[in-house]
């Protein structure tokens, strides 16, 4: 069941929270040791906490939800590890982070944290310490990085609900390997405190699913200022659960072309067309320099990072994956006028591309450029030329993450039976336009959360 | 006669704009030679108005007030040099700058363009390729940089009213060395628009005059949003001039101690206490990490300088002056992680200075820690020992520009016979206070511009 149904059937009685998380425990009993997608099951918590809720009348929009959250977010009692092996010598967290108190005020129940790629500086869901959380589509390949436990654990059915991060698209390419419904809001919109950082100017939380009114709900109950993150923008709440079945008529949609479309593999295009085609969606439009903006935000990505870990790359080399490190040690390296240079670029080419939304309300593009690879693969062909893998997964992510435009990431079935994701990309607080954009393709069967075939 | 002084002979009848400005004129004529502060003298356009203006019946707060700009600000038909040989090569600039258009707009006539460092990064008010402007008190000493050309011609009474840019204290420094009132309004205040930039995230423009009322009048007539200008606040204009009589019964007033007392000269501990005297301000208080952020801000202004200007650092070394080329140089080698940690610590030390305004509404500080010193001079004693002059005269400026707080420098005359400055520093927006205080130092005559006298 889906998290707004779980919820519907406790508050009407038709089950307990309490079953819900028995079953729910069960299923990561079960199919977690495949998977890899938890590093924490919080069974007494979350049992304790189903059972208060039974006696006192489970209420709220996700009554009994479990779900779980990227281990870079703080859940009391637990050292935050951000998929890092160093971090599991901090002392535990004294507080849950305030989404998942948000998400606990909405009736949801916290039952662990997931898997993740070291310090999120990842798109492929492995990691050096705790191992690769897995596809739940085929066990072989990748969950997709950094929130991959995030999708793991959700495509897998062991959660209708995780919260995951997105820096350059870490919740955006799990969604799509995993084939999930994924929503990156707008750079400020949900607060990050208790969370560990990467990117400030680029970190974003948010939430994973198997169906787009999870996904807002979720979203719903965690939306809100909190002063607490610097970036959080204090503005109302814009709910959007009440508008999803809105429509699309009036909407003006569009297909990115040029950069968006090179490289992509046959699956990705075919993807994008037939949503193209079910939301009437002929024209096209060219995000300016987005390729440009895919350095920017390296460069930007490369020096923040080896900024926030400048202590830890000196005192505890050996403790990082030597993947991982590398790339930090990389970024100590960068100039200051590279960073300079691309923080300019990106107020130029914010201004270019918010001005595109004066002319369409929503664009399409891949999520990734292909469906999930093999776990331990290195490279794949990009473009007719065999590229490294790992920095290219996100290139379609990165320019748009790179000025904080909020994107739902919807799952596409593809004939090879792995799903694949396109994004929809709005202006910025418009996720309510992207969350209908993605109930229409949910409704007509273009975009759909296939069941994972783990059990007999 | 100062601004307001000459707005109300020219609004009455008393005299004419076309008066006004061919006594200015003369006088520019007689004494720039002496000064070196314009680099252009735009008598043809100044005649031409002031007589439109007589035709028309001049109106305005600032009717019939010459006034010149520091030549990084757009004057149409002028190449826009900003102290450097290299934009001499440039087209002249189209249109004028809008603080320009709106001076005009309150009945000011631009008289010039006024020397400054090269590309503002400077505190010496020496330039390479026009000479050095002079100090009107003793012209054999420096004018203060970068807009030394700025303090040069209000200090000398060629205009009543210059306008400066302050990045690190470009505006206080030549108004502490010339005997000026300067205001550094709060950053985003005053539009950037058409004039060449240094450091976009610590560039100010603002006003030098010789009365607290020109100040508030100049700044007044040039408050407004600009979209042209990113970083320009849109919000309301706060007018001050109607303020300045309102007294400063109830103001909490404090004195910086710590960093800002250390390596003071004794001209500047006894304007210093001067001021708080006469003011009834005997607490202290500490700015905390004021010399961090000092650090913080030269290297985040070596490496955006260093961005700016990395091109023609390729292309045309040469044509650079050696010291700030060899500065700039420096910044293409800072790593971005300095750069990274020294905006996060900015963030920081915001939110600590802000806090301390919960608590007091105006802080006082030396605006230099000396008078100003020889032109030509490399070094002088800084807390007992000999130091750089140039990186060390904006000490006391930097830290306070490095947050965007609006700050009035007053000038406070020395038993050396020379001027010195001191600072009054205030809440964000709050330039109305710092303005009302430097009204009460000026009223009891404890802040004063002196006279110069530099004929017969």
């Amino acid at each position: 069941m889906n998290a707004v149904e779980i919820a519907a059937a406790v508050t009407s009685g038709r089950t307990s929270a309490t079953a819900v998380v028995a079953d729910c425990l069960a299923r990561i009993d079960r199919l977690n040791p495949v998977l890899n997608a938890f590093t924490a099951v919080l069974a007494d918590r979350a049992k304790a906490r189903a059972a208060a809720m039974d006696a006192a009348g489970a209420k709220g929009p996700l009554a009994g939800v479990p779900f779980a959250v990227k281990n870079l977010i703080d859940v009391a009692g637990l050292p935050t590890l951000a998929g890092s092996k160093i971090n599991r010598d901090h002392p535990p967290a004294t507080a849950d982070a305030p989404l998942v108190t948000r998400l606990e005020a909405a009736g949801a129940i916290l039952v662990g944290a997931l898997n993740m790629g070291e310090y999120a500086y990842d798109f492929t869901g492995e990691n050096a310490h705790d191992g690769p959380s897995r596809n739940p589509h085929d066990t072989k390949r990748m969950s997709g990085g950094s929130s991959g436990g995030s999708g793991s654990a959700v495509g897998g059915e062991l959660v209708p609900l995780a919260l995951g991060s997105d820096t350059n698209g870490s919740i955006r390419v799990p969604s799509s390997f995993c084939g999930l419904f994924g929503l990156k809001p707008t750079y400020g919109r949900l607060t990050r405190a208790g969370s560990f950082p990467f990117v400030s100017s680029l970190d974003h939380l948010g939430p994973l699913t198997r169906s787009v009114a999870d996904l807002a709900v979720s979203y719903d109950a965690m939306q809100g200022f909190d002063p607490a993150d610097p970036a959080c923008v204090d503005r109302p709440a814009d709910p959007v659960s009440g508008l999803l079945d809105h429509g699309i008529g009036g909407l003006r949609i569009a297909t990115a072309d040029g950069y968006f479309r090179t490289g992509a593999s046959a699956e990705a295009l075919t993807a994008l067309d037939a949503v193209a085609k079910a939301l009437g969606a002929s024209e096209t439009v060219t995000i300016p320099q987005a390729e440009r903006a895919r350095s920017a935000a390296y460069i930007i990505t490369t020096a923040e990072g080896a900024a926030l870990h400048l202590d830890r790359l000196r005192t505890r080399p050996d403790d990082f994956d030597a993947d991982v490190r590398d790339r930090l040690i990389a970024g100590t390296l960068m100039p200051a006028v590279a960073v300079v240079q691309a923080q300019k670029f990106r107020r130029r080419y914010q201004a270019d591309v918010l001005r595109l939304f004066e002319h369409v309300d929503a664009i399409l593009a891949p999520a990734t450029p292909s469906v999930a690879p093999l776990i331990g693969q290195k490279t794949f062909v990009l473009d007719g030329k065999e590229m490294l893998l790992r920095p290219n997964i996100g290139i379609y992510t990165q320019p748009i993450s790179f000025i904080g435009l909020p994107v739902v990431a919807v799952p596409v079935p593809t004939a090879a039976g792995l799903p694949i994701g396109v994004q929809i990309i709005t202006a910025p607080w418009r996720e309510d336009v992207a969350l209908r954009i993605a109930r229409a393709l949910e409704t007509n069967g273009v975009a759909v959360a296939p069941t994972a075939k783990l059990e007999g």
